[in-house]
């Protein structure tokens, strides 16, 4: 049964009939298959985001395995305030500057090690509250939607602001996502050759930041092709779902209400991270389709996907 | 019959026992699909680039259009010695000089309306000596080459130092390539929503040189992972062909040599373009495979495949 873990609401009747249209051969809204893409945003939308997104976690963890070589680094703003979890601080710098202080902790690594540091965390580190790895906190339906769309032609690609070789490290097992569709914010990288061997490395500078309207700049860039379906949770992904309502083609733009705090966490307008505030007050007249993880989702975490150090395991799809 | 527009040669013979031995389950240099990734150049490589690069005959057309509404353009340089084909002055600019007085001239045009006229512009334009459509000049033995890649589980991509919204405008068609899997040179683009219209629009301002290291930096972008195939044919490939061969696994990096005056062009050292001059001489310290236009390919061009100003005509793979 296709999205079982959707309740029968407008918002699961609302992805059947787009899918059903532009699939249907010979009929109005049907869309060739090399258009069919779909982009959907990650923290927030694919996976848990509170209290923190993952990519902070990842980043606190780094510096402070750093600090221990280089105790100054405990003295030092912006590292001090991310290490003490100094919230005024870090809510001076914001979504962007807290990224690049998380990103400024990899400078220097190859991509191998940076890989071979990821995956590791991601088996051993937990949810400070859920108490669970972070890669099992991904929603199951989300899942069955990627999937669902896959075998219906479309190619699902993430669009997120969080780091893209962070993503890149899991996204084949957790989420049927091949590497190269998954689209986030990077470091500028330089390629090295030293005795012999050639190796991209991490720069302590941004390469791009990627999150509202360069969103829509980088699925440009690497796809090359408007998307016909997008879903996102925050306004920070309004730029693309408008991007997407916007177009020629039939188009479906959904946009996730975290209003469960039962299950997950209700939030919107004053998580200051990632708001949801204007997509929210505009969802009608922008053509959104909001969906309520309350209302609308039968289940919301899966069970966990074995994820090994060396990520061989098999993909999911 | 695999590759049968290729001599068997030892050319041939690499390419079939790598690809025998990466796909071989359970063989000591088993590659599994997800990281059978090849990556190939495009001018010089995939079609011809004598005795001008496409983007550049695209680039110097749109500009003697744009000096039709504004005559003031063919007396200003950098422009002037492109319109007049001045020599000397395109020289003093180089490869990427050239490519950003080309790409200028598309500044502040969506990217529908650049697709048309990229689109227009192929099927319209003749190559100045062999008077044919540009994209009848791909190369046979390549087209059959990435087909038989593809059958072989691989991802095949395009990284080349062209323009990346001109490739995408015909990749799918001719190459079997579909838009996403092209890398090239870009412009920066901003997101602008007009009257509810959403477009992305092309700046003056370039945003990557897709060329040497670059071609690195970029695959690290957009694809994640290593390439265990590449194939270029100059130093501008260089780069990329050595991050395939000093990775752990198996690898191949084929290196088109034109030694062809007869069926296509004969030249290397050169062509001030993209000289084929230190892949030449380190070909064998750096474990390339170097492949004779002259002795290895039995044809050189293929047979037309129709493009429609639409883009509708079905693609190839």
């Amino acid at each position: 049964m296709a999205l079982s873990s959707w309740h029968d609401g407008h918002a699961k009747l609302a992805i059947l009939d787009f899918v059903a249209r532009v699939t249907l051969k010979g009929g109005a809204y049907f869309v060739p298959p090399a258009d069919r893409i779909a982009v959907f945003d990650n923290d927030g939308t694919l996976w848990c985001e509170q209290p923190w997104q993952v990519q902070f976690f990842f980043g606190r963890d780094r510096l402070a395995a750093l600090a221990q070589h280089d105790p100054s680094l405990a003295q030092r703003q912006p590292f001090k305030a991310y290490l003490e979890n100094d919230q005024r601080t870090m809510h001076a710098l914001g979504k962007k500057g807290l990224f690049e202080v998380s990103a400024a902790a990899h400078a220097g690594m190859t991509e191998a090690a940076f890989r071979k540091l990821a995956r590791t965390w991601l088996i051993t580190a937990r949810h400070p509250s859920l108490g669970v790895p972070f890669p099992e906190l991904y929603y199951r339906p989300q899942i069955e939607l990627l999937a669902y769309l896959r075998e219906h032609g479309f190619k699902t690609f993430i669009v997120s602001a969080g780091g893209i070789d962070l993503m890149r490290s899991f996204c084949e097992e957790i989420f049927g996502i091949p590497r190269e569709r998954v689209i986030g914010s990077s470091l500028k990288t330089r390629f090295d050759i030293q005795s012999g061997l050639g190796e991209l490395v991490k720069l302590a500078e941004l390469n791009s930041f990627n999150d509202r309207e360069e969103k829509v700049v980088n699925i440009g860039l690497h796809i090359g092709r408007r998307p016909i379906l997008a879903f996102g949770n925050s306004d920070g992904d309004l730029a693309m779902l408008r991007y997407v309502r916007t177009g020629r083609a039939p188009s479906l733009a959904l946009l996730l209400h975290h209003d469960d705090g039962a299950r997950e966490f209700a939030y919107d307008r004053d998580f200051y991270l990632s708001p949801l505030n204007e997509a929210l007050n505009r969802c009608v007249e922008y053509g959104l389709t909001l969906v309520s993880m309350k209302r609308d989702w039968r289940t919301v975490f899966g069970s966990a996907v074995p994820l090994t150090a060396s990520g061989a395991a098999p993909a999911r799809a």
